[in-house]
């Protein structure tokens, strides 16, 4: 059995599953302080025999393996969390591999074992909730780069009439200050969840982030988009921005995936709402392989 | 020896070099209909006992070796060779293997082995010219995914008070249709190397290829970008664009890369203008490594 760690800004989720990413015990912990909340975390996998553990983590994360800050919390809006070395504190109080990445990145590498990126070789996991962030799987690797993608700050173009400012800390107007989940909330006074299906708020919503994904096309080609978290609960907005991606493209992008069968390009997770979790699960065995090799 | 090949819609430039990345001769054929463009290139390397050729070309293009249509220019605005299978006629003339990728492809994999980008595993070569081109290394893949990135596509904020429709036939007003050389020319009536340095035109075109980079730095977080291209000749643009991403980013990526040592992050290509043509040694070197291995 592997350990896996969904850790987000306003909850943990830890679980235990097998080699296929199969859950077979969860819990959900409270995201409070460092020290209180990953004192739960250790409490739930003592005694539980796992073979490693795997942390698909909020960010920013430094997870360049030369650095002196490695496994740390950056810039984070958490403050609590800001600077905090979440990886080296888990280390001290439980003995087994333990891998870290994003958690997008954890979710990615879930649905290319497991699901809706499976055989793929260039595949992006977008999730739009509380944030906006992308997991990239490039040729085969997943993207790391200088740090970690950070997807969901790329810039758009703003909607005629609309003078939101958005809710991004750094940015304000970027895709996520523009489109997460409290940018609708903010923007109309009222949850996404309590907003009717024919409100204006979800034609510009579809817009926005149709235009994210025309960025995400044009810069990394990739295979299939999987469009995951809160947000992409309203179903509705797969069919709005398909067609909205579809028609900013104006016919650039001649391929089959977009031109013929876009339903099939920009899709929901094939794990549903279980991606991040299953990541933990596929990180704690990339751990195990990953000593192998070593 | 190997034989190299940089085609561009205006002109197709030959030359024969060395697996260090050394150009001993080369010449350039203007870009007419392709019988006669290829048959003068065939003529050039006649007799020339190359042991490979690698191909870097002006796209889109269609990489994929399982696809029909493999090696054929797709959507290209040059209709003479729109649907043209630029590669098989390459082969019928020339009997040698032939690697082809993208231009920019072929830049960064130059860059890479023998330039700016030595040593790094995620890297993005831009070309601001006739076009603007992104080609990209991630985690040590040259990047194609579905296709290959068409990264200077990607979707900018118009700068306030900028009416300019924008060159691009399929956005308009895509990075490429706003900050293109034909878009300095068709904007200010005047080709850019004829506006002086005070000219507003820097400080517009500075700011959208900023956006640009800030885009790319989001989606790949790539551990250097490399400028080139007709455009960035005009030295001073790279002070500005280095500013105005660290603005735009105003502080969210905490990495010592763009926070401290943003004038090594953003840099012109360590190859000169000969990053396309020693992509095609570097190309034909690919060819003749995979025969090697296969
Ligand atoms: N059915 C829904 N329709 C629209 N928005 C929703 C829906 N359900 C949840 N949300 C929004 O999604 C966000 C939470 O996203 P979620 O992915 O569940 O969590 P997190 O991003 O914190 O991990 C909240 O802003 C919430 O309002
Ligand atoms: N010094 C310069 N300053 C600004 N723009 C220039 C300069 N030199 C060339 N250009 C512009 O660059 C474009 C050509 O780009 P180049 O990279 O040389 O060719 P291509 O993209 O066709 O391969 C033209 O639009 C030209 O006006
Ligand atoms: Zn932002
Ligand atoms: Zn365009």
């Amino acid at each position: 059995m592997f350990g896996a760690i969904e850790a987000g800004g306003t909850k943990f989720v830890c679980g235990i599953g097998d080699d296929r990413g199969r859950i077979v015990d969860q819990i959900t912990i409270p995201t409070t302080v460092p020290e209180e909340t990953l004192g739960r975390v250790a409490e739930y996998f003592q005694n539980k025999a796992i073979r490693a553990l795997g942390l698909g983590c909020f960010g920013p994360l430094d997870l360049d393996p030369a650095s002196p800050t490695y496994g740390f919390l950056t810039s984070t809006p958490k403050l609590a969390w800001r600077g905090f070395n979440i990886l080296a504190n888990l280390r001290r109080r439980l003995a087994v591999p333990i891998a870290i990445d994003t958690d997008v990145n954890a979710a990615i590498l879930a649905e290319h074992r497991w699901g809706a990126a499976q055989g793929l070789h260039t595949a992006l996991y977008l999730t739009v909730g509380t944030g906006i962030g992308g997991g990239i799987l490039v040729e085969g690797q997943i993207l790391h780069g200088m740090m970690h993608p950070e997807a969901g700050h790329v810039i758009v173009r703003r909607a005629a009439g609309d003078n939101f400012p958005g809710v991004c800390p750094a940015h304000g107007d970027c895709l996520e200050g523009m489109a997460s989940g409290p940018a609708i909330e903010k923007r109309w006074g009222s949850k996404g969840r309590d907003l009717p299906l024919d409100h204006p708020a979800w034609d510009l919503e579809a817009g926005y982030l149709a235009q994210g994904l025309v960025t995400y096309i044009c810069v990394l080609s990739p295979q299939r988009i999987l469009l995951g978290g809160g947000v992409m609960q309203q179903a509705d907005l797969f069919p709005r921005i398909r067609q909205k991606v579809r028609e900013m493209l104006n016919g650039y992008i001649q391929r089959p995936e977009i031109v013929a069968n876009i339903e099939e390009y920009i899709v929901p997770p094939g794990l549903g709402t279980k991606s991040g979790l299953c990541g933990g699960l596929a990180l704690a065995m990339k751990a195990t392989e990953a000593r192998k090799e070593g």
